[in-house]
């Protein structure tokens, strides 16, 4: 990695302690400053010049554009002394946790729906490829309060959709979420779990089991650094990331003014594929849902196979055409690309023998096929995994 | 009465008997010959003259323009024998029916969407004026296999509309379209069926008591003449005058594929405010509303509050600015001009004061007043009737 890159990976890892995501003035200051720049800015106290370290000034001009810079720039100084020492990639990957930053290959591209208030960067644990893991993905949120209907119909949808190849995200809390999480699991599906705290914490700690197996199968995110725990202010912050993360979002049971439906309205304001449960009108928990499709025009869906159609043919989706691939196959890694060329076109095949037919081990190649699912080109089967046929109008496509 | 009105009366209730109720070929030939003619004709076994019976045979060329004329003349006068002798208004009123043609002052005008499917006519038969209950009507349709929950839901839907003073349109039957009546009839509002045999009979049998309240409370109207027992075409048919003769259409519980879908089409076809009740998606009996929201754009509904929104905002049902009257006070006629004038302002005013207030007697104002809400003339309160106060932006126009 070259020095510049690695002090960039460097500062956006500090940053996380020092700003809080999603801050305006962070988000716009970086429009303007390399991370790199502002951290060693607050270092010396003095206040950043645009255009990086060989800035010459000229544009400062433009941060007194952004109001409550002064004060912005106090408070993250201040904040400096809780950026642990070597805070860079190789501290943390000690610990499980990896750091994921805009223009690493494991950066998911559809984030930048958020514009400014794109993470500065974003804790990784888990053996997924966040980026992979989320081509495919579905985000299924929900009340912490479920009752037995929408825990059952969240299961039954979560359960229905990693079958189909998507990537269940959702907020990792009690309830709906952990549903969908679990869910997708229980069909040894990949599903990533976006915190509102580090992720090496487990909160709700009764999940600490949960995270364990999401992070076998999946991926737990978060914008905050490792040992940080949720305040409540930061749930709905990190609401935004879950929908912008997914292709679009389902909400299976939320109260009136709940967290669920402000995550809801992310997916709406980001102009991404909104869809919601219905339930019973006598039901509190399904108010919400019923608001989302009144007010917000969410799409009423009532089986994944509603929420694969929407998220199909609602077309806006972050990447690819509609069932094929959405990645270039020449973009894979080799040993995923090994894998791949491993997998059968028509009879199913076992990973076992997937394994020995790539030469690499077992473990490797559950990863890389989660990763190939999600991505669109394989598919699971009775007899195991095989090549996910082209859609008929791209066949058309070829023969014209 | 005129003799050519008496004529066209005589005729129209005649063709109920002859022509299948939408007959697409009855429908075209209306348009260009007047009913009278047309029975002329049939009973005369020659082909009807374009521009009545003074016709002089210069249209003859729009009539080969009807497809399958000429079969469905010889269907038609082949049923001539079931027409009974004295068919005309006279006959049929004794069993306490009666007919309301195109141009009468009951006439409902919303049924004019209907275009050539329109009725010829409707047989009547309860104390209600059909075109004054119909003004700010909804109709609230479902399954015959209600579930406990759509039973309970319809209930308190029926009942808050009727509260509202909005007359209840519904097409009779077990379930769903019974309790939507007897929702409206619990709180002495006003409700209309719609039914697919005969006004004179109960289909189905144990809605005999039901049927004999709505006629007391409100009527029960029917293309098909006294005597004619339904067949399953019939309520099909029946379904579109459902939906042309409200504001909007309310479904409650619905399975795929079932006739209360139909009636939702209609209203969609019709361009009418369609609106369904969302269920647990666990339920057969909602799959069809939650199927008219995703695929006809049927708006989410979950009380009464939600359906008046919808109906006073949609804007372009078929009278009446949004809250007010919808017919002119000098078009009232004059017992119920003099029943209005015996309401109070603001405080309640029960029935039998404002009957010695109107000099007349107690029947009569309580026809009158349902008749006065539906038009939106007076509401009920906690001590009996009152005027109904102009909407704020009435208000506001009157000052400006």
């Amino acid at each position: 990695m070259s020095p510049l890159a690695e002090a960039e990976r460097a500062a956006r890892a500090a940053l996380t302690w020092v700003a809080e995501p999603g801050d305006p003035v962070m988000g716009a200051l970086l429009r303007t400053c390399g991370p790199a720049e502002i951290l060693a800015a607050l270092t010396e106290g003095r206040a950043p010049r645009p255009g990086g370290p060989s800035g010459d000034g000229a544009g400062d001009g433009v941060l007194s554009g952004i109001p409550r810079l002064g004060r912005a720039l106090q408070r993250w100084a201040a904040r400096l002394g809780e950026v642990p020492p070597g805070a860079g990639l190789g501290a943390w990957q000690r610990d499980g946790a990896r750091l994921v930053i805009p223009g690493d290959t494991e950066w998911p591209g559809q984030l930048e729906v958020l514009g400014e208030a794109r993470p500065w960067a974003l804790w990784v644990r888990g053996h997924a490829d966040l980026r992979y893991a989320c081509l495919r993905s579905v985000s299924v949120v929900g009340t912490r309060a479920a009752t037995g209907y929408g825990v059952h119909v969240c299961g039954e949808l979560a359960v229905r959709l990693a079958e189909e190849g998507w990537t269940v995200v959702s907020g990792g809390a009690y309830g709906i979420d952990g549903q969908a999480h679990r869910g997708a699991l229980a069909v040894a599906g990949t599903t990533v779990a976006v915190l509102a705290c580090g992720v090496d914490r487990a909160y709700p700690q009764g999940h600490y089991d949960l995270f364990r197996s999401i992070r076998e199968r999946g991926a737990l995110v978060s914008e905050w650094p490792p040992g940080r725990m949720p305040t409540r202010a930061a749930f709905l912050v990190r609401n935004r990331v879950i929908a912008a993360l997914s292709r679009g979002t389902v909400v299976v049971e939320a109260a009136l003014r709940s967290g669920a439906l402000n995550t809801a309205r992310h997916a709406h304001d980001q102009g991404r594929p909104l869809m919601a449960v219905p339930g019973p009108v006598t039901s509190a928990q399904s108010a919400g849902c019923h608001e989302a499709m009144r007010e917000w025009g969410a799409v009423c869906v009532t089986s994944a196979q509603d929420v694969v159609e929407m998220l199909e043919f609602g077309a806006d989706g972050p990447a690819g055409p509609r069932g094929g691939p959405v990645l270039a196959r020449d973009r894979l890694d080799p040993v995923t690309s090994r894998v791949l060329d491993a997998v059968p076109a028509r009879a199913g095949r076992g990973p076992a023998r997937i394994a020995v037919g790539a030469g690499v081990d077992f473990d490797t190649v559950m990863r890389c096929l989660g990763g190939l699912a999600a991505a669109g080109f394989v598919e699971r089967c009775d007899r195991g995994w095989r090549l996910r046929r082209a859609p008929q109008d791209s066949h058309v496509r070829r023969n014209a």
